[in-house]
């Protein structure tokens, strides 16, 4: 097989039902934006990872479309929503919904997609596995609000743990990555086995991912990246570095930058390689990478439940892409 | 039977449930609003509403009672948010969500209503009608938000003609009332006739209801109706009495007075006067009295596909009661 000719397949299958599947009624003020945002770009990644889970349990990828475009709908759904509370003015080099309209707007488009996620995804209702795919799909929209409230309220908190932001991660980040593996699967007729590795599996890509963005922040090449190095301590985010440092610092000067940043809510621009040292000097870059690659592997221990195909050959293929990414 | 105490039966049923199903969990940032904004009051006729549909099909409504309560909060979730759009200060006499605490909240809050209101209605999913249940509740959540907007658009539009508030009226306010009422009768397995009925019953009590407080704006008893008399108009609002007499007026000062009102998107008070003048001489109140009581003819016209129980006798009484409603 070729590898990258069947990843192109995959997404082109979905740009082209996104297309398809994605309303053009009346009214215009709402089915507008709702358009603007599904066709203006993204990875499509849990679509293909739902459609891979659907193939890897079945050798066949098609019958997981409408899952497969509900959960882009839905992940589209937390964008739009989540770029009014965090005020962004662009999303994938475009201006976000509520930027180019407004914020009424852009609540009512988040909304309505919603309801057409749910309308895409009941086409399964004939499906065997139906009430737990939908349990799973309703389960995800509860614990991506929560998963982006506990983040929000890390702005508030001095004393967010290790553990609070795995949990925070796993909501707002790795369940849906998770949700689009098993709901494949479960579209696919996965057996018990392969349904728990699929989801094993998302789980620890989804939190690696994540850790592995924090830790890019500070040490990807900054063109590459498209961002500044060191934003996320710009913005005084709680990473896993930051977190990891506050807990393992020793030297009181060190004490107290880092309280000075949790304090400030963040650093200046000349600041953050002073964070850089810090980060170095406690070996806190070590300790990310290793608990990003405890992730990864635990994802890979999955893979042997798996029946080999040429869909697990290209969830591997992604998996490995995406550990080893520059940026 | 005394159909009073029947009434307020149900309505602690549904209370009493709502208080037992809405969670109490992490993050409080979140639950907090939620369980705000649900116990906080409401008249609770669309519960009630659906209780009474499965009781008319089944002679009990318990078995309605997940669907009754996701109803509820899928009504809540519409109100918090459209609470933001319309900036408004306070609901049910207490501060709005995005007001006690912030637009962030408010929008999520809204957002994992959505979920749990899902959450509930799939406790159903052993019905032999869930597959149509869960298309109804899916098909309001989109209308609701067509609904929305097509009124919000109306503040941007000044040639909108009946059909036009007809369509946004049954889309914002009457289908959520048919599929109250339509969904407790697919739990109480109704035939199609009686399902004919109860949707009919639903969508024609919807629109009358919301013409009728379009015409209580203006002729109820102030105190009475707790806000003040015009206060549509002071609004600008597109009610079917400024639409009507916009199609009827035909001396040139009262055209350039309604012209005046749809270029200047409402009224100062001492001007609401002048308006029900207008009315007055155009029969604008009589024609929307009609109008009301055709819908509330149509309804009453399908009563007699339902079967006598106590719970089509309460819902008559109820209809009756907000016919005869002076405020």
């Amino acid at each position: 097989m070729n590898i990258s000719l069947k990843y192109q397949d995959l997404l082109n299958f979905v740009e082209k039902n996104i297309s398809d599947l994605v309303p053009e009624c009346e009214p215009k003020s709402l089915y507008e934006p709702f358009k603007y945002v599904m066709l203006g770009g993204g990875k499509r990644i849990r679509p293909i990872l739902n459609l891979l889970g659907c193939g890897i349990a079945s050798n066949d990828h098609n019958e997981a479309i409408y899952s497969a475009v509900a959960i882009e709908i839905l992940h589209n759904f937390t964008l739009v929503h989540d770029d009014i509370m965090d005020n962004s003015n662009f999303r994938r080099n475009k201006p976000t919904v509520h930027k180019k309209w407004n914020n009424a707007i852009a609540i009512l488009t988040g909304d309505v997609m919603i309801g057409y996620a749910y309308n895409l995804l009941n086409k399964h209702n004939n499906h065997r596995n139906f009430n737990q795919i939908l349990k799973l799909f309703t389960n995800e929209i509860i614990e991506v609000c929560e998963g982006q409230i506990l983040d929000m309220d890390f702005n508030y908190n001095k004393n967010v743990t290790l553990d609070d932001y795995i949990n925070m991660i796993d909501k707002k980040t790795a369940r849906l990555i998770e949700t689009s593996l098993s709901i494949g699967g479960l579209i696919g007729n996965c057996s018990q086995i392969e349904y728990n590795a699929l989801k094993n599996i998302g789980k620890n890509v989804g939190l690696a991912f994540q850790i592995q963005d924090d830790i890019l922040d500070m040490v990807a090449n900054e063109t590459e990246l498209g961002k500044k190095i060191g934003n996320d301590l710009l913005e005084g985010k709680k990473t896993i570095l930051v977190i990891k440092a506050k807990e393992t610092v020793s030297e009181n000067a060190d004490k107290e930058f880092i309280e000075y940043y949790f304090n400030n809510n963040g650093l200046k621009d000349d600041e953050i390689k002073i964070m850089d040292a810090i980060f170095k000097k406690y070996n806190i870059y070590d300790f990310a990478i290793d608990k990003m690659n405890k992730y990864f592997n635990n994802a890979e221990d999955n893979y042997k439940y798996l029946k080999d195909n040429e869909y697990k050959e290209l969830l591997i293929d992604i998996i490995s892409k995406l550990k080893n990414r520059k940026y």
